[in-house]
Order: structure tokens, then sequence, then C-alpha cells
């Protein structure tokens, strides 16, 4: 020891770059060096390792267009609704890409959930019929879509409503808007609506709501199509649809799930295993207490039409040649319907199937348990070509890229990576909450982040982002780095700040992200249930150029191979984009010494949602003796906290500090969000614990239970009711102070 | 570079021992360069520092009992009553000594909380009083225990039952026995209780719960007393009791808070800070309807014996020379009190007050971000020498020994250390509960384990442990280390088993540990909110030597330093033991490598638990076609997840790997009782969120949702409540899933 000392101390009389370089020299040094269990740590450069550039470029390069065009092809090849044997066809698709030898991860492995699904009768099709005071039936309305040859699989379902009652309901038809309450409270006023079937379009209301806000009045059936005016630009005729153009042809159904709560809904916070407690069926909430059942325009044309009364107002006029009236109730007397019903006959069933996740893992080399969850749902309603196989081809091709580069040696991730390849999520979101309620524990002490790209191309003209603030830094970081498609010259991002942008106090001009309220996708249960830290992306539309809800073919059974990439995404260049910037995301996520989650960020919407809520509710509370004080001074210890652990960050020479120091900071960034989970502020709305993102009714950009709370105190000013808004301000205050208590100075 | 490894490399030969003992060579280089930022890392050696046994040797034999003698003076001059001025001078001495420069630790500091509490009104004392018929008064209830001079301080609160309503209940007397649900009802069966006042005994039911129990049956008013029985072993007389030995005198009457519910009674799951929502005192559960108030025994007896009726059961006889009756209602007729009524006159009011607790911290050293807590209250009823300032005693004596060492620089522990001094304790767990709720995230995510010791020294005759099941080896390894007070020969360990124990499958006999169901003292809020491993020990009694329910002074004025040192621990020894094992445990969980929580002993607590339950029940439940399996295969999968852990963290050498896998397990060790959290399992029990822990009614010694849902059901058989048991038993089984999940593997 001694003799060694000496001869290190004439080495740095000998060799002066010594002291400088030592930390390189050690590095270097331990290669030289054979191991043997007394040589030095052979993990010191691998923990300080940070995301590698290069390695970046690489993935970009390696993404391939061409091959998330086969996996579209391959997914799409037959309709692959839940559980059916299509579904099992994608199923083995994803084991047999994901154990491939050479472009495979780590494991595969499927897992099973026993959920409860509704079916419509393939022997006793729903029916939808214009039926004379004798009993003629006047007209029949289409049971299926208009098919081409390649497009007509036996095993495309018939359009239905999931989870409405079977039934037949029999009454004179009205027409109630987009099925809102206050649709049917105005139509209300003027038609006795008892014993009639409602005729609604989509859009501005959930699918089962437009049932459960009819059955009060006593409507006992409920119709919902898709107006050209909110899908088609106004386009009606075949010529003009799909296969000419890529709007919704006349006999286009969008199906759908007809229920407002995610996850199994017999199981709720239980993962739906064969012997699990499932709640009795009457006790389900939230689905249809009335039969309902969806069609297409050419035939809600003909009903909407002929209906008598007086005329709807402006708001409620669609692109039909015609004055959409309220109905009489019923058909006006001019009408071949005069005095016909209308009559729904409902076959609908609801069935315990086996639905299936299939599950994928590359293992962190630092740090395994840490894991960067990225998913997508593999069911769709026909052929699912976008929704959601343009999403399952851009994950087949990310894990094809980085599972060749771990087959091969080159690669491996500095934390846990695990792909979700989720089932029955078009019956609501249900393989994704299931495995958030099984690995509830796990999931929520180590996961970084979830990144969810379910319809990966909606148009392409832009990145549309969605996110925790914390997260939007990253996002911009890997969009910067991709070329958009079709602009080489141009970035994602660039393109992407021209069509969406807004002014932050820190950052300036940078795009709009998305806020994750509501359960619109996957993310849903990892947002809402287990407070991670979630992202959503896809690349959409130029919305100077169509006002479409959503691409036309949306949930029906022209959303097909043919249709994406003649119409959707020609070359899958959107594709390639959009593979690239969630991949980037990914490695960034999962590679970084320091988590890409920034505290900061989040500390400006809070502020935000602070100044919408003081600016709107404040004078009022004032008046009701109700302080925001310890609201705003959460927020501004959130936002000196957030401060802190920047500088934190800024000023410690992590790479050279003890590893667990820096394991700490990512504990208290990977965590952060679940700070602001309350299991008991939202006791009435199934799995929403986050206060902050939580799903709200009053419509407001600022704290979803404190802008409900407050409308509904406003409403009935009921003293028990501002009683609730101080409440929820006191559970918002506590949880954002307990957020700050989390990022100041561990102790 | 090229240079330095030629160098290097030759270096090898010429110093044949550099390759063999690079490691310890790296390190010893660390110290001889001077430190620049381009040095080696200075955090090698720390990072796998395993706990220093000849350290825990300096503390042992530091741990000094007159200065625990000394401190319990100081602490227990003036009655100390949450949030009096004597609580306040607890408080100047907690933050003086912890904020001593020699012996205090690195910081120390007040939280205020602002808590709702109930006092007698002392210019209005309760009074209990025999009125006749022609309203005079025959019998006045003693106000005041008869004190000696030095402990008659005019701060002495009345006798009173906090949380009790005012009022003035006048009726004729009956004898309920303990107040339990099945002694009101037994009693009912003979006396018509409406109008009466119930006469009760301390033990077999909550305090509240005599109140709560006896007003569905018209009762008006109850009286509760410490019968000699429970208390004394018999003895009655001045001369057999206080200052004469150990045994409560007649006038001494046990005080105590009449809420069955822990944390301030307005703020459920909310910090009590000024501004928050405090919920209308009218919706407070779990306190006396109606009034109720402690007496002595020596007025107890002039009522029980003079009462007529007929004879109470043998099981309700207590220890005076008279026949218990259940009262006619009322006196019996040759009493000087036939006809008379028993009146309550209870000026109990409630209040808003602020109460501290004191937080002290020594920081970690290498994880900082991990905490172990130490705690016990501060606040008494009135001197409170045993509860809790033997407690508050031996925390000081560990913080000066700790804080000397840390201040001298000859240690500081790997994991940081909170010590907490709670207040208002004696009215709910209020403070300790209160700073649960301000800090949950941080404490959630942080704390490997919480110590509570509440009264330290009950008696001299054998520790007693309660904890969770994977730490009863960490309290045996300190036990084995502290010499058994007045038995130098013999350890605390060995002294132990002899009174208590067990035969455990894996290690044969062992002391019994207690587990940590209900709420007797502040690990509740750790145990059942926080999901914190959690330890609570004291000295206690030879069980063959007395059957007092508790050491008798207590809640007495007569728990005073002259009690203390005389009947209780003379000499100071036994508090010296608990605070040598105490702050051996402390410093084992703060400063081992891989911490001292082993999951293996938790799936035997589990078995166990299994067994009982399906002896219990499975035959019924087979019936009711409800399964056990799923529970079987849970705890099968949490047996054999705690053994692979067990075995990854013995074969694999931790010194020498990534500090990062050490971290990651001592995670999974640390967030192991996280894993049984469920906020949703128990939504009438306020606080009851750990599944295996919860408080239970059906006394059975399994799980308690399943024992509780179970008895409910088999009393009730209705389809309902057995969904109920199948509900829970899903809750159950996924959490004990959940909890095998994480230790696991983990990818």
């Amino acid at each position: 020891m001694v003799k060694f000392n000496y001869v290190f101390l004439r080495l740095q009389k000998t060799v002066p770059e010594v002291r400088v370089k030592f930390n390189y020299v050690f590095l270097r040094l331990q290669k030289t060096v054979p191991e043997s269990s007394n040589s030095a740590p052979s993990w010191v450069q691998d923990v300080v390792k940070d995301v590698d550039e290069s390695f970046i470029k690489t993935f970009l390069s390696a993404v391939d267009n061409i091959q998330i065009e086969k996996n579209l092809w391959e997914l799409t090849k037959v309709p692959h609704m839940a559980t059916t044997r299509g579904d099992e066809q994608t199923v083995q698709i994803m084991l047999k890409r994901w154990q491939d030898p050479e472009t495979g991860l780590d494991q595969a492995w499927r897992e099973e959930y026993m959920v409860y699904l509704s079916f419509p009768d393939p022997k006793n099709p729903n029916k939808v019929t214009v039926v004379s005071p004798s009993d003629t039936v006047l007209h029949t309305v289409r049971e299926k879509e208009k098919l081409s040859a390649d497009q007509n699989d036996t095993e495309v379902v018939q359009p239905y409503a999931a989870y409405s009652p079977a039934g037949h309901p029999k009454g004179k038809l009205v027409y109630a808007n987009q099925g809102k309450p206050s649709d049917y409270k105005l139509l209300n006023q003027t038609v006795d609506l008892r014993g009639t079937i409602a005729i609604t379009r989509y859009g501005g209301a959930g699918r089962a709501d437009k049932a459960i806000n009819a059955a009060p009045y006593g409507v006992i059936g409920v119709l919902v199509y898709t107006d050209p005016l909110d899908i088609n630009d106004g386009r009606m005729s075949e010529t003009d649809t799909y296969p000419h153009s890529w709007y919704m042809p006349p006999s286009g159904v969008e199906r759908g799930s007809f229920t407002s709560q995610f996850g199994d809904l017999r199981t709720p916070y239980l993962a739906a295993k064969e012997e699990t407690y499932r709640i009795p069926v009457e006790n389900i909430t939230g689905i249809p207490p009335i039969p309902i059942q969806p069609i297409g325009f050419e035939d809600a044309y003909k009903l909407i039409c002929e209906l008598g009364g007086e005329a709807a107002p402006a708001a409620w006029q669609g692109a039909f040649n015609c004055t959409y009236n309220f109905g009489g109730p019923g058909f006006k007397q001019t009408s071949v319907f005069n005095n016909s019903d209308v009559k729904l006959d409902i076959f609908n069933y609801e069935k315990l199937k086996n639905s299936s996740n299939v599950m994928g893992v590359i293992r962190g080399s630092v740090e395994p348990d840490r894991y960067v969850i990225y998913g997508n749902h593999r069911d769709s309603w026909v052929y699912g070509a976008i929704d959601p196989s343009s999403g399952t081809s851009v994950m087949l091709e990310l894990t094809r890229v980085l599972g060749m580069m771990v087959k091969q040696g080159k690669w491996r991730p500095r934390r846990s990576i695990i792909f979700g390849s989720w089932g029955a999520e078009e019956f609501g979101l249900i393989g994704s909450t299931e495995y958030t309620e099984q690995y509830y524990t796990k999931l929520s002490e180590r996961t970084v982040a979830y990144i969810n790209v379910d319809i990966a191309v909606f148009a392409n003209a832009t990145l549309r982002a969605s996110g925790m603030p914390s997260v939007q830094n990253v996002i911009f970081t890997a969009a910067k780095q991709v070329s958009a498609p079709g602009l080489d010259s141009k970035s994602v991002y660039d393109n992407w700040i021209q069509y969406s942008n807004r002014t932050s106090p820190a950052h300036g001009i940078i795009p709009g992200v998305g806020s994750m309220t509501g359960a619109g996708s996957d993310y849903a249960a990892f947002v809402h249930y287990l407070g991670i830290t979630s992202i959503d992306i896809s690349y959409t539309y130029d919305r100077s150029k169509t006002n479409a809800r959503i691409y036309p073919a949306y949930h029906t059974a022209y959303d097909s191979f043919d249709y994406a990439s003649k119409f959707i995404d020609p070359g899958f260049f959107s594709h390639q984009a959009v593979a690239r910037t969630a991949g980037n995301i990914l490695i960034r996520l999962a590679d970084s010494l320091v988590l890409p989650i920034n505290c900061s960020d989040y500390a400006e919407s809070l502020e935000d949602y602070l100044k919408t809520a003081v600016d709107l509710y404040q004078h009022q509370l004032q008046a009701k003796h109700i302080s925001m004080e310890p609201l705003k001074r959460a927020v501004a210890s959130f936002r000196s906290a957030a401060a802190h652990l920047d500088q934190v960050i800024r000023t410690t020479d992590l790479a050279n500090e003890i590893p667990l120091k820096v394991r700490g900071i990512n504990d208290q960034l990977m965590l952060l969000d679940r700070a602001f989970l309350d299991p008991l502020a939202f006791q009435d709305k199934y799995g929403y614990r986050h206060v902050l993102w939580a799903s709200s009714s009053a419509g407001k950009p600022t704290f979803p239970g404190l802008a409900d709370a407050y409308a509904n105190a406003q409403s009935s000013d009921q003293a028990s009711d501002w009683d609730k808004v101080h409440d929820h301000l006191s559970v918002l205050s506590q949880a954002i102070e307990g957020a700050a208590h989390t990022l100041v100075d561990v102790i």
C-alpha cells in the first residue's frame, strides 16, 4: 500500500495530466484491469451514463415507414374486435414479433382477464323500423354498412351500441340534437317526451349520456347517427365519400362503447380474474338505462327530414337539405310516415369473455426497477386500421428497432421498458385498467412514465401531444430531432408550433400541449388511478381544412388498410414521424441520467389554474367566508420548491456525485404526480384520484374538483354545497403542499 | 492516457498486490489524492458501509439511567395536559434539548395544528349527585382526587370524559357491567332502561362505546369507574394503595378520551391548519351521544352496593364486598337512597386549540431521503410520569447520546432519523395523525419504519413488543445485546422468551411479538393510514403477579415522578433497558446496508392467518359458492416471492454490487407494507387502510376485514352480506398478490 501510494504520487509528477483526468483514467483502468472480485467496482461508469445522442440518431434513422406499412397490412387482414378470432390472431402476431430471436424483446407474454362485454346477436340482428299504425313496416334501417368485397368479412360486427340493454321500444320519433341535458330540457318544453324514441347526433355528450340524459324525461329508446356536418364537412353523396375520398359513406356507422366508466364494469378496483368478486349487473352504473342503437346518416336523413313539430333551433340543424324539426312528436302529416312509430328491436347480450393483454419487456441495465411503459390497445371495432392498428404498427416498429439493438448487444436501456398491447380498450379501456389494478403497488412505486400512442395518425398536418406539464420539454426535445413528414427541412417541432402554440412565461412561444383530463384512451388508468406522468401523441389535422369531429371512418368498417394507405397517410411518413418522436421520448425517459421531468413546468400550469380559479371564484367565495389563501400559498410553495429542485439539478455535478443522490432526485421527479392523488377526492367518480386532471363537468380550465364543486354550490346555494367547496379547497391545497414537500430538500 | 495505462500496467508487474487489492488501493488513493472536481468518487466506501457493531456497543454503554431519571423529573414538575401552560413548558424542554449545541440534533422545530379538544369547565366542575324525590342531595361524588400537597397543583384537571356532551340527565341508576352491547342487551331483558343512568366499569369495551352502546336502550347518562378487581388485585383501602403501594387510591379516577376515532375529529384526512375545512360538529361520529363521567371506586362502591333489583351474573361481580345488582332500576328499598335518582351535571365544552408537535432530525449521510421515525407523545392527563413521560425521558436520553455522537463527528446515520414529540395524543392520537396527514406523500415514499415508545415502563418484568412480523428479527437482535434490568447476566431477549413465546416453523421458539391491530398509541396512523412498518415497545408486567388491567395510576393524578420512581422503576433500570433496546433497533434500521426487514417472517404470519381463516370459514363459504382458492394462491405467491428475495439478499455480494441494486432491494423491503394498503377496503372505518392489521370486532386471529364481513354475513345470512365477504376476499387476495409482485425480480 505504502509503496503504491508512493508510486502514484510519483506518477503525478511525471504525468501531470493524471490529476486532471483522473476520473477518466479511472474508468479506463477498469477495462484494462482484468475482472476479479477485488477489482474496482465495475459499475462506476455505467451508473453515471447519460442518454447517448448518437444512439438516438441511429434509432431515428432505423425507423422505417415501409416496415410500419407492412405491420399495418398484417394487423388489419381481418376484423379484430376484442376477444374474437381476429383478436387472437393479433395476439399471436404480437407474441411472435416480441419473442423473435433477432428483433424481439427480452421477454413477452400474455395476461388474461375475464371481462364483461356486450355484443349484438349475429342470429338476431338489431333492427330499427318505421311501423305504421296498422303495424306495416314502412322502412327498415340498413343493418350493415355497404361494403366492397375485400371489406365484407363475415366477422364484421353489426353496428351497435355496446352495453345498450336489449329491448323493443316503439314510439313517436323526436329529434334531440346531441342528447345533452340542455337538449332534452329544451325539447321537453315543446314536446311531451314520454314514450318517445329520440334520434340524436354524435358529439357534444358522451355516448352513454345520450340515453342516460333521455330516460328521466320518459324517452324509451334512442337512435344516434353521425351528421355529415360533423364528420364529412357536409358531403353526403356516395361519389364524394369513401372509396372516393376519406369521408364517411352514407351507410357508415360509428360503433362504440356506451359506458361512461373505464375498466371492467363488474370488477371496480379489482383485476377481473376468474374468481374475482363481480358486482351484480343491476349495480352497474353509467350505462344506458334504455335501448340505444347507432345508424347511418342515409337512414337518419330519411327519418329526420320527415319529422313534424316545430323547427329546432339553428344550432341543432345539421347538413341535411331539410329543416330539422323537433318531431310532433312523430312525423309530419304530409309524410308517408305520418302517424307511424319508430321501433327498435335490440338483441344485445352481455358475456364474460377472456381478453388478453400482450406484455413485453426490455430489462434495464442500471435501474431495472424503474419502468417506462409504452402502450396501445390492440382490439378494434372492425378492421381498425387507424384505430388502433396505426398505433400498433408504430409500436411494432419501435420494438423491432430497439429489440434488434438489444439482441445485437449494441444497447440496453438504463431503466426497464415495458410494452403493453392492451385488450378490450374499445369496450372501456379494459385491458389497461385491469393491468393497473392487478399491479397497482408495483407500478405505482416504480413507473417513471407512461407513453400512449393509440391512433398514431389522424391526418398528416401536425403533431398533437397531451401530457403532464412536466414532460412537455422532453416531447419538445424529441420533436426537434425529427423531420416533419413531407417537409424534410423542417422539424416536427417547428411544424407543430405553427399549428398550435401558446406563450409560456418561462419559455416564450412553445407548442400547445393538451392536458390529461378525461379518459379517451388507455392512459386513463395510468393518469387518474395511478398518478403516473403520462404522454399521449399522434399526428393530426390541419383544422383550417376540415371540421370533421374525427377522421370520418372512425369506428366504421371502412377504417381499413386501403383507407389508411390511400387517404390517411400515403407512404406512411406521418406514422414514421410519430414512431421517431415517440421512440425518442421513450429512449430519453429510459436512458437519461436525470429524468427529463421538469417540475417548474408543472408549477406554471398550477399558476394558470390558480389564476383562473381566483378570477372565477374568489369574489363569491369571500362572500361565503371561504378563503382561497391556503390554495395560493400551496401553489407558491410548489413554485419555490420546484425552483429549488431545479437549481439543485442544475448546480450539482451529478455525474460525480454518489449515485444515490441522482436516484433520490429521480425518485422526486418520478413520484411527483403521485403526490396529487387523493383516493377520496372524487368518491363518486370511478378511478379518478388525481386532483389536477380528473374529469370535470364544469368545463373551466382550472382545478377540476373545485370547478365542479363551485358550479354545484352556485346552482343550489345550499350551505352544505358551499361546505363541499371549502372541503375540496382543503383537499387540493393539502395535495399541492404535499407535492411541494416532496420537492424541497429531502430532510 | 496511453501513457498512463502503460505506467499502470508496469505497476502491476512491480507491485503484484495491486491487482488483488485494487479495491482497497482505490479507496485509499482517494484520501491521498487532494480533492478536486476530477478526483475519483469519494463515496465508494460510504455507500457500502454497514451497521457498525462497535458503535452499537458505545451507544449501549452511554445510555444512562440517571439521565433518564433526571429527564423524568424535569418533564413531570407540573401537569402538562395538551395545550396547557405545562404542555408548553415541555415543548420548550424538547426544543432546548434538541437544539443544544453539544447534545442536540441537526435541527429541531415545532409544528402546530389547531385541533378540536374537550375540557371540563374549571368554574363549573362536573357534578354527580344522588338526589332524593324531594330534590335533597343525599350524596355528592368527589370532584377531585385526594392528593398530597406536592401533587395538588391547581392545574390538575378534574376527572372527566373528553368529548362527553354537556348535559344534566337525572334518572334511576342501573349497573351495566362493562357497557358492552351484550351487557346492555342482557340488562334490558330484566330492567326497563329508558330514562336510566348506567354505571359501568372500565374494561371490555372502548370508553366511548360504553355510552354509544347505551343510548339505543334509552339510557340518558353513564358513569364509569375502575373496579378494584380490575386494577388493584382487589385491594380497596387507603393503606393498601398509593402512596403505600402502586395500587390506585379509592379516590383515583381514570381520565380519558371518549372517542373511538383517531386524529382531529373535525378534519378527517386533512391536517388541522387554521383555514382547513372542518366538518360540522353534528357530523362527528364515534363520540358519546349522552353525558358520561368517570368517578372513583370509593364513590362507585357507595352507589353500586345500594342498587336494588336482581343480582347481576357472576361475571359482572367486582371486588366490592356486596352483591352487584342490576338496579331496580334504582336503589334498593332498604337503602338510604331508596327512590332517589342519580344526577349528572356535565359542563364539558369543546374548543379549537393550538397543539404542537416538536420535531427533530439527524440528517442521513448516504441516504438522507430515507427516514427512520421515532416518536412518542408529550402530553399527559395530569403529571403523566409513566404515560407518556417515561417514554419521553427515554427518547431524550436516546437523542442526547446520538446527538452528542453527531456533534462530535463520531457518527452520522446512513439514513435520516426523525424524532417526533407528538401533541394531544391523549385526546385521540391527534398530533401524530395530523402529521401523517400533512406529510402523507413524503412519508409514504420515504419512511423505512416507525418506532413508538409511549409508556416505556409499565413494570419491571419483561420486554413487550408489537410490530409487523418483518421486524421481529431486528427487535430480537437488539434485545439480545441488552442486559435485562436487575439480571446482568441475562439478556432482555433471554428474559423475554421466558415470559412470552411461541413456536415459529422457521425459527423454533421465539418471543411472542404482538400485532399492530387497533389504535392504542401514536403508531396508529403510521400503521393503518400510511402502511409503514412499525414497532411499539415497553417493559411490562409479570402476569402471574398481578391482574391489573394496566398500571393502577394510569390517567390519574397519582401518575407522578414519586409514583414512577418508587413503585414502577426504582433506579430506572427498566427505562435504561428500553432505551438501549429501542435505540439499538433505531440504529440498525438507520445504518444497515440492507434493511433489517424480513419478508419471509411476514409470510409466516400470513400463513397463520390463512390457516385460521380456512379452518373457520372455508366450509361455510363453499356452501355459498365463494372460493378461498385465490386467497390461498396469494399467500403461496407471497411465500415464494419472499423466499426468492431472501435468497437474492443472501447470495448477492451486495457490498460489491452497484449501489442501486441495494437501494432497489431496500425499496422492496421498505415499501412492503405499503402494498397491503387499500384506501377503499374499510370505508366505514376512519384511517384504516392496511388489510392485515385493521381493527376488527370479530376477535379472530385472522384477516380482520374477512373476519368482520364473515361474522356479519353469518349473522344476517343476507345474500348481499355474503357478497361483501366475497368482495373482501378479492380485495385481500389482490393486495397480497400485489405485495408478492413487489418482492419478485423487479422485471
